[in-house]
């Protein structure tokens, strides 16, 4: 197992910048110590903040030196003066770092409206720069939450032992997810780093396979954000190169676990639960109904209260607009099956699966016919919690 | 303004047969005194409970003479035998009134997956029909409530006063509410009788054009439902003929008044509010984003919290697949306009806006360009209460 600072090439810093009205880090900075590879995917919501529009077309180059990322304030809805202050933000940093604004890649979350202030960043480069440390990723991991209970970071390795290659990966996200990036277009943030020697084409095709597997399967509440983002460096500081296969691999190795993490954490959550749908004509029917059935606002409450209700499973199934046979329908819930041939195998099933859903985690297959497709989705649960975050999430 | 009991040609009726665990009120039967022209909407959820197929196959002749519904228990994925228990019921019925089984049209709400104990309602049959009464519409609007806080009833009139006909109609729904009800084929469940003299073509028509307006463009959750249906008959005991646009109307005044009561009366909401989104290429257009926006847990959330967040409104909408121009949108909520020209008009106004979110019901208008199309929803706000009557249905 390689070690959280195998990885080379990067530095990592965090402070606080007086971004959040509550304080704490809220400003974070990744430097690749030469010119990186960089790849990015964005949100697809119509209304896009500041921050992605400047890093989407930075982006487009496919190299990049640095990820200023600020936390408390999302800078969307902003106009021109959001726009000004992206540009101030990073022109800043990059000065303090003496390379061009347009190698650094701005990403932002908190408050939609609100209009970030660039005097603090601005105020805050020096310090930023002069705390970079290559192993400064759980500061960074740190200062990017927002709601967030828990700080999201992964790593994998791939390649022989003596050329082996690095991935780390750092997220925030538990409200407003439900990422669906795109290339040149989630508040989920996910930051990827390697010091694979790759091109920016086969960083930004691995990233892009990865997140279509892991991030945009996930849903806390079905909300895509206007500053989803995803961004991707490559170092090529181990001097090694990798297959492409193995570099997606290892990115959906993170990917996935940066997914799983966010839903965990998704706002008030108690439960993350899987959601897998096969036996449909394609993959897209199945992941249509795994949609579906991951953001029905009455099974999410159905899994809070532990409530083996198969029918709404069924329901959310059959309004998904994919064609299938309720009669061939079968459902097994945390390994317990509650319904064969779209019919119930009674109240003592169901109360095994009620027992098994007090797990944090579990998964629920939902059989829907003898098709090839099959699709999964990564969903939590709606109950109290997540009422009280969002309901006063501003005051 | 007309009595409840102007309607000519209806009886109704509605007694406890023991299908709710809870007890209570759980059968009802109206009845016309002759054959009735008839039309039925139903979901276009997939999967469909058996009173749904058999009340679309029965009311394809445009006459019948009975509706009896039930509550406490949906009949829904019940297979061959919940068919039966639905035929069943349905024959015992008829065979008390001396009318065919085809005649009578069934409907149930409650819990999905259970078997409808005919037993009980083939017993009560004999009690239910001797309790009929031309004034026993509210025993009937009270019988079919499940979740619902209240009975909902409306009433109208259409035509000149010497030859006026009348329209009364009751309906049930507080969760699982998003109908998308059609012909052929929403657990919101509507009732429309008329004393009009109409043909089944007329009637159909009219159910149509007023539905599409009003239950269709209301969500509490976003659900549809296995047994979403509305039912119009007509006895023609007035004598009167209606003007197609007349009879049009009064049903739609009707079904608005339904269904906003069904939003107002959305599982633990505590505000019933009205999107209105106009601006855009099309109507169409229009209607996908107020969709959208009225059922954005985030939104729904800032509604319960009176959080003006017009961040989550333009957020929502950006999502909806729908081209407009952000930096022209202009946001209006409870009559304070917040947000002009994309950018909000300061602490204050939002202030202003949230404290005329108290309101227990209030409209938000969303103007997204300068487009002829338009549209409007019917929404609730998402709360504890939601979560306490959904995470333990069943229990």
């Amino acid at each position: 197992m390689s070690a959280w600072t195998d990885i080379r090439g990067f530095r990592f810093s965090a402070l606080a910048a007086g971004i959040k009205k509550k304080g704490g880090p809220d400003l974070a900075l990744a430097v690749c110590d030469g010119p990186a590879a960089a790849a990015g995917l964005f949100t697809r919501n119509l209304v896009r903040a500041a921050p992605v529009e400047v890093a989407a077309r930075r982006v487009r180059s496919g190299r990049a030196r640095a990820i200023l990322v600020n936390s408390g304030c999302a800078n969307a809805c902003t106009g021109a003066a959001g726009l000004e202050a992206t540009l101030t933000s990073t022109a800043a940093v990059a000065s303090a770092l003496g390379i061009v604004a347009d190698d650094v890649l701005p990403a932002s979350t908190g408050v939609i409206g609100a209009l970030l202030p660039a005097e603090r960043i601005v105020a805050s480069a020096p310090a930023l720069v002069a705390g970079l440390s290559p192993d400064g990723h759980a500061a960074f991991a740190d200062a990017i939450r927002t709601t967030d209970r828990f700080a999201k970071i992964a790593r994998a390795s791939a390649g022989p032992a003596d050329a082996a290659v690095h991935v780390l990966g750092m997220a925030k996200g538990a409200g407003m997810i439900h990422p669906d990036v795109g290339p040149p277009q989630a508040t989920m943030l996910a930051f990827l780093f390697t010091d694979a020697l790759v091109s920016a084409g086969e960083l930004a095709a691995a990233l892009e396979a990865a997140v279509d597997r892991t991030l945009n399967v996930c849903s806390v509440d079905g909300d895509t954000s206007t500053n989803d983002s995803v961004l991707a460096l490559a170092s090529g500081a181990s001097g090694n190169p990798v297959a492409s296969k193995d570099l997606e691999a290892a990115f959906t190795e993170i990917c996935d676990v940066l997914a799983r993490a966010m839903v965990a954490d998704g706002e008030g959550a108690e439960h993350a639960v899987e959601i897998r749908v096969c036996g449909l004509a394609s993959d897209a029917d199945a992941r249509q109904v795994a949609r579906t059935v991951a953001t029905s606002m009455l099974v999410k409450t159905a899994l809070f209260g532990k409530d083996a209700n198969w029918g709404r499973l069924l329901a959310a199934a059959g309004r998904a607009g994919v064609a299938f046979d309720p009669l061939r329908a079968s459902i097994v819930i945390a390994g317990v099956p509650i319904v064969e041939g779209g019919a119930t195998l009674g109240a003592d099933a169901e109360a095994r699966a009620s027992a098994a859903m007090r797990a944090p985690s579990y998964a629920i297959d939902l059989r829907l016919g003898t098709g090839p497709g099959s699709a999964r989705y990564l969903m939590s649960d709606l109950g109290h919690g997540y009422v009280d975050v969002n309901a006063g999430y501003r005051s």
